[in-house]
């Protein structure tokens, strides 16, 4: 599966369960710095997920469409084997403000004790998405709040349809 | 069930599996800068609760009788829109110096983005309860620990009852 | 000085050198909450102020030009002494997500122990204004930033004299 | 279970499964400040463990054979009562720069307001492990990565044999 | 300076301008954890202090003159080596729930790199104190309050005659 | 000043008084990541520096001269200005994990208030380096320490110069 295309290629690793803008917003700005950027599904994501892995995959490549350099994979196993399997100069992952810093810290140490070629870089997410996570869009969702400024029209309607509600 | 009464009214949500102290603390203060306060028993934790919904209600409003300008309520969906129902010009949520902060200030962002007209509140839990949480005490309590100086004397007596513990 | 109009009095304490807009979002949050709020300026900021008290008290009158409920204040000594004589009930205090909570949970706590009747309350800054400090907003004016969208017109004049810009 | 060796003992509680070289750089340095050390490893966990309780004390006695003045012992309920049996004077916890600080305050205190005369003691974890747990050492295991420099061999093997992967 | 005392000796290191309520609960409580405590005042405080090294170190032996192993030493350049000639095996530090830890997290990482066989340890200052600085009694002072309940009578004198406020 | 070269820039700003073995592990992997860094000392550092600009711009020429894709230049005004006139895609800082977050964070949303083209990127610093600052360097080598492990040879013969001390 290695990559021959020329260029620097990251990759964003993720769960994506389901994509919403704050994601966007830093694959946006990655595939600005990079030639290449891979947003790589993550197969397990640790818990039950609402979405199965195609559903996650399909719904990223959608809000990811309009962005030429962007392509969505899957993964399972380390990220950093990953990552060298697709020939990556680095992971990209979001930062925001509120309560990712230390769990995104340990992370980024061990993958760098896992693999000193491949460092971490963070982006910041925009502060309108500071407190934005998949897991609380599904949790307001689920109780019945409008979701549509926080995720793109596609996972909405997959929440819908995944959910049950009807729109507004 | 809009209101009707004079007055500002304040709602200070959680799940209350069981009112402690440090619960006590904030309602307490919340109900000397409202006309009302609202302290609304959240139906689903989340997690499975040790106290039914109607326990949970039952144990607050003892703990609160002292308290005229209280009541209890319970509700399910999205806060903000239980606040709305009552009326209310602000959710007031203790602050924890350990362990609250980013969590709250997710929930905080996100009940702003959806409903611009509630803030959210906060107000510091006194020193001496710095560190106590319902889960805490439910813990210790299991392990064999007197937990009189976290809560008041029926939720004492009720965690005894489920929890199949002797008096000291 | 004590108060005798009706109603719950706040006081906003702070240096306000100068108000920004971060500020301006707390203020207008707490008006809707109490019947009067006092927006109070130190007169002693613990470093040598850009702005005299006089200056720092007449941009913040500006800034609150538009709302009813609202006055300006300035004081000396303890923040739990001056609100006891405006008959405040709380001091409100903003909150960003960056940089302030060890800070105002110290300051919250120690005026607690001074004051155990007027409680400290914080209200989240807006996510736009999430980084945003009145030290901030004079640096990046002083080394050539348009800064409109972080202070009223007022200021952003009072900046451009104080500092001898130019108008971009 | 009192103890009658003179000296000062002091508890390094937790649930070891399995210990890490995160672990044995506190366990280490406690056995340098006390005359003599019990490694106390929790029967419950709180979430089902990989190892049971036999296996976690086995392999955190073969760790501590190096250390003369180090015992590893296990302990159901509260461990201020655990301490209190074996005559301790402190219980010592390491601290990791990332991810640990609120939940060890929290117990801290929570032990203080049970237990008066047993304090907590903290010990900073060497920065070369400043991103090591338990937790995510199997969960890198078992996604194929080395965790030679991250646990002792006989934890490794352990882990082999359980999680059922052939050596590199 | 070494000394021939048998048994342990930890240092508690500070500036002490002047010794709080909240440094005297760590040092007795690493009274009881050591055979000697040498409480060690800085010389230079990194910014101009309000007593004498001379007059903090009395405040301090004042204090802690109900303490029998515990002795009040001043200190010039690193305190590891201050620290060796008194035979010490630990650096002692308190750690308030309040905004200490990232400074001495750095403090204490630099240490460790300085000498690897002083560790320091951190003891959890008691709740009360969680929000109590020498910086924060001084200025509260200046600004008119009591600070009994935060600092020892002889410290509370010294900070009348010296910033000439008339007793309550 | 615009820069016709082709490829990817970024700007790695700071002060850089003196530059470590901190600021340098984040050079090199930027250094991997864009085909050209410019590495840009602020003129300005905010207080008295202790080396001119022009020694602090020649030290770390210095330390980046195995570097052939890394260039040093100074800087005033606005960092995202001088970002522009060098075509900079990013700027890069380090992140340790200790003491940077809430400022760099603060920064990082000012920048991109400021010009939301040019985002900041963020390279966690080497955990061995995690509690390394320019001031701590300073600060401990005045006391008397050795800092050959956190600094290039010739930023210490530098300190030992303007410091006067004498080679251990």
């Amino acid at each position: 599966m290695a990559e021959s295309q020329p260029g620097r290629v990251a990759v964003c690793p993720g769960t994506f369960d389901p994509i919403t803008y704050g994601h966007l917003d830093v694959i946006e700005r990655a595939a600005q710095l990079f030639d290449r950027v891979v947003v790589s599904v993550a197969v397990d994501s640790g818990k039950a997920p609402l979405f199965t892995m195609e559903e996650r995959v399909r719904l990223a490549a959608a809000a990811c469409r309009h962005l030429p350099n962007v392509t969505v994979a899957h993964f399972e196993g380390l990220i950093v084997e990953h990552a060298r399997q697709h020939g990556a100069v680095a992971l990209v992952k979001g930062l925001r403000v509120v309560s990712d810093f230390e769990r995104e810290m340990q992370m980024s140490l061990m993958n760098r004790a896992l693999a000193e070629d491949i460092p971490t870089i963070f982006l910041m997410t925009h502060a309108d998405y500071a407190f934005l996570s998949s897991s609380l869009v599904k949790e307001v969702f689920a109780l019945g709040a409008e979701v549509g400024k926080f995720v793109p029209p596609e996972v909405e309607a997959a929440l819908r349809e995944r959910l049950g509600r009807r729109k507004g």
